[in-house]
């Protein structure tokens, strides 16, 4: 089963929006289909240029997701594009004229006149409901292939897909087909190359899996990928693989679930009823932004004091005034003053800090640019790292400063 | 001149990699060129497929920008899927194995082997030097369409394109053509129908100016386009356009040149000479993060408490436990004592203060999630405000949180 995505509007083309929504509904089609992707397509506002598109997808695909140019405006015009493709017209659709109905009466409020061309769908199409916004979707075939059009607002669109355009898909081509089945693992600390270079023998090894390396700075994900026939043999497909991938490359990877770092460390620290405090300078809130992200991180996660002028180090984190004249702030022993005071005012378990320089000023003969010093509070002890990393990217900077905290806690974790 | 833009690669295909290139290289491209966008396309690794791309655009376009697929591994192939394309060889390019010998030799390394595949361009193919990479690009002409072929590492795609590509197009098209010119005001605090509605009498207006809305949440970008025959013109080409739209919009507009809410911030504490301080609760390090994005943050920026436990609001902000006993952590009483606490510690000109119920977890029956409080501490005194946000999703709560905190600062520094 051959599967394209087309997206509509001049705000992908132009560049104003990224087309995420394209490399979610991939993600989503290759886990929950059988299908292979087979290309994305980006066209504008523009009536022809979407019948065009239309029309060469229909010769290629069995299926197509198109996302976005369903609102109520002007430029709204995909379901017009799509009626000139299948050489139909638009018309009135009473389960799209419902759908918009229900939406705006289950927030008590009237349907403005506007929204009813939304209603109007070309002349063959089913109409997909919508529950959380005022664009019905809908599927048609044409020629080879089934449209399954969908707004281009995320959180519509990907409800929809799940609810409903899965289970269409199931009940088309469902049974005669194979299953796709994927499995990630993420790790971080090594280079892409050298990751490349530990995997050596896997393909021998597993002929049937198809694996690849995909680089999501700051961290790296090992992909497998195959197609099986059996829906039951789905659950422990990879666990072989697995095993094998864990012995090359070790405490490296963080997760095989797809948990972030800071999930990683926040469930290692529950494991342990354990506590954490952050002393932030260089990394400037990030390492506390990260770990708040997490829903339910309070259970942890304390405080963190974003010291950014030495004053704040000195004051908040009791870092002695000497410390700072000898050594400076980007210093090992600076980091051990800021983790112990953060450790004590908190009265946490553990604590990290960091200082360190992320450009692109700053920098001086012996710390350049991407020097990052860490400390970290355990009960037994201080311990302090020094690191040097050659982005020369304030974000990028800010980014690996604060993820090899989190690993260097989390490493600790694995071994109380 | 029509223009495309072609991704290859089985990462962007299903959706490892979301397809940024894309966006970045369209917008360069208008703003740098006369050129209009017709169409993004993304195939995967399969020559075949990427020979089919590159043909059908040769019929329809006069520029293609190429990225990805350059670099020394087997699944690097777009060289290859290109010279199909072009019934062509690939031939060792010598500029090209310049570009890499010279890349390594800049870094002390030897050359592996490897990369003298990445010397292998179409017979016909003009080198494009990669000072910054591996990977050297080349274009070379298919039918109507010269086609520029770039490395998909987002900062080598991007100076190769800025330094080398764009100069090319000049010099191919340059001349005989129009000038795009583009303008973006952004915009915070206002939903894109009332904007759109304030904006209504626009179009009639200025006619030879094409006007989007376009919502980068937590913030919208009003988008003015137009093409102009002179470059002359090109400097002050919209000032009446933008004067009409803030007239309509006021101080809605926190930027008419890019910058970011937390950089127009920064500049407006400079211009004054103050300083800030922060206490986080709810946003968890997300404003002290923002702000420090923003390269030379220090001299304004002093330190953030992220105090997510009720303990710590008390230890170190100095908030009185009665009030949090009273009231709760998420009031304005406590926000008011929050800032003014961060303000004496950090003895900081401004602070400002957040707590609120970012969920899923937290609400009560008169806080329901998306509820923020902030406190705003100034010279003369602490004000507070009730803000409730009905996203219903953690990340875009912090973010709407943040910015609302930021912009209250703006306008109150915007009065000083």
């Amino acid at each position: 089963m051959k599967i394209e995505i087309l997206s509509t509007g001049d705000e992908v083309l132009t560049g104003s929006v990224v087309d995420s929504n394209a490399a979610w509904i991939a993600e989503k089609l290759l886990d929950k289909t059988s299908g292979k992707i087979l290309r994305h397509t980006c066209v504008g506002d523009d009536i022809n240029h979407i019948a065009d598109a239309v029309k060469e997808i229909s010769t290629r695909s069995d299926i197509a997701i198109v996302t976005r140019g369903l609102g109520p405006t002007a430029d709204d015009i995909t379901a017009e594009g799509i009626a000139i493709a299948a050489g139909t017209n638009l018309v009135k659709n009473e389960d799209a004229l419902k759908s918009i109905k229900d939406f705006f009466s289950s927030r008590n409020f009237p349907m403005p006149d506007a929204n009813s061309k939304q209603a109007m769908l070309p002349s063959n199409a089913v109409c997909l409901y919508n529950s959380v916004g005022t664009a019905p979707g809908f599927f048609i075939k044409i020629n080879r292939t089934v449209f399954f059009c969908l707004p281009g607002v995320p959180s519509e669109m990907k409800k929809m897909l799940s609810d409903l355009v899965i289970a269409e898909i199931t009940n088309m081509f469902g049974d005669k087909k194979n299953v796709n089945v994927l499995k990630t693992l993420s790790l971080f600390g090594l280079p892409e190359a050298l990751v490349n270079e530990k995997l050596i023998g896997f393909e021998n090894r597993f002929r049937d899996i198809k694996l690849g390396l995909c680089a999501k700075f700051p961290h790296i994900e090992i992909k497998l990928y195959s197609q099986i026939h059996h829906k039951t043999e789905k659950e422990n497909f990879f666990s072989d693989a697995c095993t094998w991938i864990k012995n090359k490359l070790g405490k490296w990877i963080y997760s095989d679930t797809g948990e972030s770092m800071e999930e990683c460390v926040g469930n290692l620290l529950k494991k342990e009823n354990a506590t954490l405090a952050v002393a932030e300078s260089c990394t400037g809130g990030l390492i506390a932004h990260s770990l708040t992200n997490v829903a339910g991180s309070s259970q942890y996660f304390l405080f963190s004091g974003v010291t950014y002028s030495n004053q704040s180090k000195i004051d908040l984190l009791g870092v002695l005034p000497s410390t700072i004249k000898k050594y400076g702030a980007v210093h090992e022993k600076t980091v051990k003053e800021m983790a112990a005071g953060a450790q004590k005012i908190a009265n946490s378990t553990y604590a990290l800090a960091t200082s360190g320089i992320a450009g692109p000023v700053g920098k001086s003969t012996d710390k350049p640019v991407g020097t990052i010093c860490i400390g970290i509070a355990t009960q037994k002890k201080v311990d302090s790292y020094q690191f040097c990393f050659s982005f020369n990217d304030r974000r990028m900077n800010k980014e690996i400063f604060a993820i090899k905290a989190l690993d260097i806690l989390r490493k600790k974790l694995l071994c109380v």
